[in-house]
């Protein structure tokens, strides 16, 4: 086998351990919890059924794959828990040399690839970026809403910091926003997450 | 919310369930067995890397689509091991039913185009099915090689079987076939697969 291919084919296998990479999510009907292969997948496709959706024009194809790669870096760096103040403080760090490692099993070309689509969806500057996000905040909020919120509760979140991470999807999407914040609105009411000053429902 | 976007989020939220539908394929490492919602995300990822091994051009955001999606129906319909010589006899009726059932939570325009995209996949006539297919044989075959053949010791798979399916990959990928069949022959040598009159390693 040429080295070429060898190198694609050791990236393959490599990246099968994105399934065993723990989420907090919990699947709908309160399953187990999420892995951030099955994250992914789900992105990815709700991505391209809701395309319709986006603020500005998207090249759906990329942001299907900005989608299906941005959590590989996770293999070496782990799940960073979006409400996690703590981790959260070390997460480019680690996710920088996680992207160096894990990239580098790819022939140089496609390492630069893979490495500038995710540095781009991190930038969170292009539409597809924008939107790629909308749906990396929009999926875990579906299944968290189908299961009554209990993941908030069980993290006892707050308005603030969901707001802070979901209220960037109305950058991607200003229609699908209004549906997550009608939901989020539904859940503080609820008790579901805690209210504060600026969100009380 | 209007209709439209209920039934793309409905629709979202139902194939969450695909998460849960077991394969007989194992993870690397010998881990647990895979769903089909990773098994999806890993095609659609090996699709793209490995393009430039398609016999023919593909418009490559369609084959990951159709990799994405083409397992949904069994969600319905189970999944139907690739050597269950019986199951298979019931497996397109079933599926069948079960892509109509699935499908109609969708709007009626995109109803029709993933069963447009789901028939295309199976009919395997087109580059983008071709290439597909042969990323739905090799993604489990580079788990099972990882495995030492494991899995086809564990269901007694013999060559002529394994070679009607993965000999389709030469369809989609002369380039790739080459490497399906030594790794074939190898785990015929090493009686990980039977052999069979046609096949002896």
């Amino acid at each position: 086998m040429d080295e070429r291919l060898k190198k694609q084919l050791d990236f393959s296998l490599l990246i099968d351990q994105e399934k065993n990479i723990m989420r907090r999510t919990h699947l709908s009907g309160y399953g187990r919890a999420e892995n951030d292969a099955e994250h992914a997948w789900h992105m990815a496709i709700m991505a391209y059924l809701l395309r319709e959706y986006a603020n500005e024009p998207v090249d759906i194809g990329k942001v299907m794959l900005m989608c299906l790669i941005h959590d590989i870096v996770e293999i070496e760096a782990g799940d960073t828990y979006a409400y996690d103040q703590e981790n959260l403080k070390t997460q480019k760090m680690r996710e920088d040399a996680a992207k160096e490692k894990i990239f580098s099993v790819l022939p140089e070309d496609q390492k630069q690839e893979l490495i500038a689509l995710f540095d781009e969806f991190e930038a969170y500057e292009t539409s597809e970026a924008k939107f790629a996000k909308a749906m990396d905040n929009l999926q875990p909020l579906l299944l968290n809403h189908s299961n009554g919120g209990r993941d908030w509760r069980l993290h006892e979140v707050d308005a603030d910091q969901v707001y802070g991470r979901q209220g960037k999807t109305v950058l991607g999407s200003e229609k699908l926003f209004e549906v997550v914040d009608q939901i989020l609105k539904e859940h503080i009411k609820a008790g579901d997450i805690k209210p504060t000053p600026d969100h009380q429902g």
